[in-house]
């Protein structure tokens, strides 16, 4: 994945070249989690317990008796710079849409572990006092935080909305969310220690990017005849397609438990696109016999930014947004259930004994066991 | 408070010329109070239940049956600004010194509520993957957080460390802090329902300016002959001073629940500095007899901002980073818990019956209702 820089137009555009570099950060991530692995002891002055497993996965979990509590921070990445330039275009404000991918940001990553999220809190940090003055990006911005609130059933407990002159950029937003939740029953836990082969695999389908990958489609604007005006399909500009909000899923596992399906493992189809399917740390490997439909913005980047099957799999969601790993059993209900809330979905394949690898059959492509390093 | 802008070198310096127009942010803030309280209703779908007194107090609190549940999201500001630029002028990293900040801003608003920090998540946003390049500084910023985290034996749950060219400055990091905490048992919760009059003011000392006032803190560099190097004390710079990390409150507030002491309200003294005292929402007087020593670097913000003490104190902390509101007679055992912890604190004054105002006798100072209007 080390390739020449300075892409033509008749190269492929891959994450390497739109401008975040893995290896500079890394180092510091790696000494993060050392340091913060190491303070999990602090609980037992107070009579609790982290959930070491939870160390790694999407969510951090601590055992405080009747049930768990997990929490969380994500930010949304840099999908507000292309909000930002399609209001520049077309005089319309994206702050709701983007609101909710900030919460679906946090939300989504939350429920992985089997969480009932409860409360978010708002991080919203302005490069100036000036930001807060445009009123109709701001009631956007808080009318889409709302809704989102509202899809998930979540409090929104407060935030932060500081006027960082000098740290944000002039006339940018830095949009977080933390989220906080309990896992109850405490059988709802899910860190994985009960996913093994005959498991089948569920994706949901997501709405487009989602909030993953936006660097390299922001980067393939400057290849575009009409940049971010292109119709994707007609009368569907690539800047509208991109902006479709993040797919909310706790209505979906909230379904799921109050249907009597608890996932075995579940992963958040985020950074690393498929890959992440390979998040659980034991040796399996994941069979996709099915794919889902892909939503014409990826199929549009892929095709734009000449990226074969592969390298589309490794890097954007394709269509599958969160996978839910279940008891075969019980996959094809766990795909009404979901349906039943809005979200299309598939028994897209299984989990089977054998070396850590994902197959995904239908497009004759492999993942190895070091496609995807996150401990 | 609404002057001529452009402050000679003889004008006072107040808070509104150094650049953060809350009259530009408090419309947002107001439209998102709102939206956010009717969202509280939703916990009732989980079983659960907001504690609604906590809304427009420094952290949100839900009932979650056994114990209540609380949760925050906090920024440092501006003061990793003058980290930078002490970096610059002294080679020396003060990373390990801002983290303990943001870990401060989150936790010390976090105990307020009566609430045991367990898990703290970081949000370290840089303006570019290069950010993390520099090993010296990453490395420090892992330490002091890790430090800090001992400090108040809360478990460093995760956090997100993006790259955000574009939103966040070039060369920039946007530190962040987000803590979930359990109020165990139900009877710490402190909202203020007990405070009134009779009740002793026991004032906690700060180490300086903390992390509030830092835009006018940063904007008197331009009046001072060698900048952030004027010495403040002898061998010691106003860039150092700034630069001492705040106190972090919460061993102080277990402390108390352990020796029996549970406050009928607590304040942290922020942002508004002294008027912080009059957070509380019913109608009291808080009457202040004796004034904590004022750190040499407020004293020299204030002598060179020429500010009065009105300014001062409803601007700086003023040697009081924390307030608590106890029953009289546990003042001086409250006094001798904290400093037990190595924070100095003293029996300040007392609530009465009377007007909301805040008077304080040693200065001939009073703030009246209209001083803070935070909901």
């Amino acid at each position: 994945m080390t390739r020449a820089v300075s892409p033509s137009d008749a190269a492929t555009l891959s994450y390497e070249h739109a401008g975040v570099d893995y290896d500079l950060i890394d180092p510091l991530k790696v000494a993060a989690q050392r340091a913060a692995a190491a303070t999990g002891t602090h609980l037992a002055a107070h009579g609790f317990r982290e959930v070491t497993a939870s160390r790694g996965e999407s969510a951090y979990v601590v055992d405080v008796g009747p049930f768990y509590l997990a929490s969380i921070v994500e930010c949304l990445g840099s999908k507000a710079l292309v909000a930002d330039e399609m209001h520049r275009l077309t005089g319309k404000s994206w702050y709701d849409s983007i609101a909710q991918d900030t919460i679906a940001m946090a939300i989504n990553d939350l429920i992985t572990v089997g969480a009932t999220p409860l409360v978010v809190q708002a991080y919203w940090a302005a490069g100036g006092s000036d930001w807060f003055g445009d009123a109709e990006r701001a009631q956007a911005l808080v009318a889409g935080w709302k809704r989102a609130c509202d899809t998930c059933r979540v409090a929104w407990g407060g935030g932060e909305t500081p006027a960082l002159a000098g740290i944000v950029a002039d006339g940018r937003i830095d949009l977080a969310a933390s989220c906080t939740g309990l896992i109850s029953p405490k059988e709802r836990l899910s860190v994985g220690d009960e996913l093994g082969p005959g498991d089948a695999i569920v994706l949901l389908a997501s709405s487009g990017i989602h909030a993953n990958g936006l660097s390299l489609a922001r980067k393939l604007v400057e290849r575009l005849p009409q940049g971010y005006l292109t119709e994707v399909a007609p009368g569907f500009t690539y800047g509208e397609a991109l902006l479709a909000p993040t797919v909310l899923y706790s209505p979906v596992t909230e379904a799921l438990h109050h249907a009597g399906i608890r996932p075995h493992y579940c992963a958040n189809i985020t950074g690393h696109g498929w890959r992440k399917l390979l998040r659980h740390p034991a040796a399996h490997t994941y069979r996709i016999k099915h794919v889902p439909e892909v939503p014409p913005v990826l199929r549009f980047i892929q095709q734009h930014a000449r990226q074969d099957d592969r390298e589309a799999y490794s890097t954007f969601n394709m269509g599958a947004g969160f996978a839910l790993f279940v008891k075969a059993a019980e996959a094809q209900k766990a795909v009404e259930v979901a349906q039943a809330q809005g979200v299309a979905a598939l028994v897209a394949g299984h989990v089977e004994a054998g070396a850590k690898k994902l197959v995904i059959e239908p497009l004759g492509i492999e993942f190895g066991d070091d496609a995807l390093k996150l401990r």
